[in-house]
């Protein structure tokens, strides 16, 4: 497969044997919940128990989405005749039928709940390795990383976003009149440093002895005389996840032998876009409050400034989409910049390469 | 063809040999009206006679629709240049040319007016056998009989309306909070009485000494000791109607015997799914007062009941057909009670197989 | 190619070596204008000098649209990473790189900015000749032949906008509660002068010692008393421009000797019809009060008028062409007042044919 085809409208643009962030734990309840992954239709819901499930959203009998049905003790129930599934997908009550055929169930996805994350496998069950989950203890740490998360539906192909994450030169433009304002040169020009991982790409940008942004001096009570070393590091893991940390202490702190100290100002970021379809997907993300962890007011103020910033992004990846679906064959130039974002495409292109082997040998 | 062959997205869901209904007969008159039925766009207009006419709406010139014209003396009037075609779709005037070509028509549908309706047939019209239209005299007894009727637009194919009627164990379900509150079992499991037609399913189910359900009760008057036997008759005719004929009389009546007594409550329904596309329909109905002729208040207060109750079978309607567009050869379980729905089915396919064969014949 | 492959849903139903009005000069600024012609997306934009420019709106990095982004010193800056494109279509900047590879670099369009208009040429450039380029003089001569101008966004192929103007026995049908009121046939009759051009066609209709119509007769000040020589000449020019000149003297002027007399009534109108798509275009239009050019208040409610009568049109056009969309391949009738519209087509042919050589050449 080239890289060619993994542009966007290639047949498969995504792994289906790979986890995905369906939603957030606190969005699923007994109220069930209806989404589609991967152009697939899931209904997402929580049995009498506590427990989280994914079934299909259809019913096996004349295809209602069961999530206009209710969750009953015994599982999920159509809400047009009657049938009842439960968390595994099987149907246990056909009403006024003795008998339930073999063949009456619905798929069930396999379902993992942690660090307040509902991972969903969208490929074969049986592949369905936990381990392969990504740790980021930083949403289960309320005390010292307390955060908002948040949702955001966007009409872009899912790895637009991660681009975007890829390549930290938008800022001075897409957000000039916010976190990106000032000196762009000064902005594009700083050095990364990118390595390859086993499934995805890492770099790290430093700036030392800087002025810091705005934001992080009012965040962190500096005053205008201070000057930090500053970071900027992401990860992406493939398929659609980009861990980040960005921050600053005050120079002559060493930030860069150690940036585990207390003050200072910095941020966890957690990025993940799931597919929705080959040109929609879902965004959940969340930052941390990593500086003044007891500060709630501080908390929600730099969720509703990220959550701005982030807006900025969403207008140009929609219409960067609108472009490429209109012709979506026409090449692309690369540059410099594209340094992080070129292996992170290559490392997704390795995981639709093995998926597509491991679906052609299940499939023999 | 195979009963598949028959599934919402074959190439084509209905038979064309077969009469519709088109509109209520006080729906048309001297203002053109649009409507598309089986993907056609029709305009139906009363000529200055009050005879009704249903003619391509489209101007055989320039592709204007004729529904923008205006109704004339001598036919329909298009609204662009002015040709004039009369009920038989014949153009009679081009301004201002003194000749008309025989090729200047568009095409014109054979129009029957009966019983309130207005039926269209959309097939050949040398095969428009008037004897073929369904009789239901209710509609013309309004002494008797009286009734409201209604038109839905619903974006579903109508066999999914058809198969609403023919299972009624979706009312414990879908109407829980209204027609189908209380013993959801007991509902289910009434035994069902079918039997096949020549174009269609007949089926009737018989509830004896049992409570009637608080409508029927305060419809008829009566107290809490009463108990009725009651009864839901339905026929599908195929292509596209339901014959519903519902109803209680108090015990000891013989109500098996003879349900054509006074008193009671009873209602006999008019149910058609005209297909606009292969996913859209419009769904016609009437519901007589058949218990209390005389009270003109009842048989407003019955009709929106039903009325109410119907819009509550819409959004499954919709969803439903959302989830067969999205993946329509997935394979479907049937339940036990499919059991009047299945033959229905059949009926229609029977039907579709002998229009392709006639058509096919007509073709040679 | 026959006549039939000039239908609307023919695979291309326009020349690509031609000239197309983009805008009215004063739309084009320093703020980027996108605008879709010939399903290509285009950016104009006014460079620091305050030259006109159009791009592909899209940048060769990430396929985002440059109208998101900004006009800057050198050319016009992608909104998202920074790249520069001057005049040309030429990269002249990548942050933060030193070097720019030959394919940086997005396609240009020829602009010629003359008589108010923006032209933009759509294919092969070496073939820009300027010289095609309609003259219409009266929209530089503010002094004699004040105007104002419109832009009408019309969801039809643009020959649907051009076969209206063609054919002007819709007036006393689409317009007859506005310029076509009275007598019907009297207008369709009006004879017809219609002689093929090297590039479109042209005809005018004299309509001798009548009584003018009431706008006319207020325009000019005329007593009930006053009847006159009236004519309406038009010209189609191909692809996409019809020029009109309207206008009545008092009958004895000898009009039909010398229509450029003073006093009177008559008016210039500019139209053209760009294609967006083969279902929408641009519809740009002009007209001047020829009759009293000192009256600013006139010139206005002139400008007004024609404006409520263009939009009678539109809900025809668009119609007119849902028709054709859904059934594309029905034939066609023409009749006795397609006597203009016919050779008009016939032109659009042959142009469409010369350019379909044109770039079968080129691809050799």
């Amino acid at each position: 497969m080239s890289y060619k085809a993994l542009q966007i409208n290639a047949p498969k643009p995504w792994p289906h044997n790979a986890w995905y962030q369906a939603a957030w734990m606190n969005e699923v309840s007994d109220t069930p919940l209806a989404r589609t992954f991967l152009n697939e239709k899931v209904v997402l819901f929580r049995d009498k128990d506590g427990n989280a499930h994914a079934l299909e959203d259809r019913c096996c009998h004349r295809a209602t989405p069961l999530s206009l049905g209710d969750v009953v003790d015994s599982g999920i129930q159509c809400g047009y005749h009657g049938l009842i599934f439960d968390g595994d997908g099987k149907c246990v009550e056909i009403p006024g039928q003795d008998s339930i055929p073999p063949q009456a169930q619905v798929r069930s996805y396999p379902i993992v709940e942690q660090q307040e994350i509902i991972w969903i496998w969208m490929g074969d069950p049986a592949k369905a390795d936990e381990s392969q989950i990504i740790d980021f203890p930083f949403l289960d740490d309320h005390e010292n990383h307390p955060h908002g998360h948040a949702l955001m539906e966007i009409d872009c192909n899912y790895m637009l976003l991660v681009d975007n994450l890829m390549d930290l030169t938008h800022i001075p433009y897409i957000h000039k009149k916010t976190i990106g304002g000032g000196d762009q040169k000064g902005q594009v020009n700083a050095a990364m440093d990118v390595s390859k991982t086993d499934n995805g790409v890492h770099y790290i940008r430093w700036m030392e002895n800087i002025m810091p942004p705005p934001t992080y001096a009012k965040g962190a009570g500096w005053g205008p005389e201070v000057k930090v070393d500053r970071w900027q590091e992401f990860e992406y893991v493939a398929p659609a996840t980009v861990l980040q940390w960005t921050g600053a202490l005050e120079h002559g702190r060493n930030a860069k032998e150690n940036r585990n100290q207390d003050g200072g100002w910095n941020t966890h970021i957690w990025h993940t876009a799931t597919p929705e379809t080959e040109t929609s997907c879902f965004y959940f993300w969340a930052s941390t409050n990593s500086y003044k962890p007891a500060d709630t007011e501080e908390t929600k103020k730099l969720h509703e400034a990220i959550s701005f910033t982030f807006h900025e992004d969403v207008s140009f990846l929609e219409q960067q989409q609108a472009c490429l679906s209109a012709d979506p064959d026409q090449v692309l130039v690369d540059i410099k910049h594209d340094v992080a974002r070129k292996p992170a495409r290559q490392a997704l292109e390795r995981m639709i390469r093995t998926d597509a082997e491991e679906m052609a040998v299940a499939a023999e």
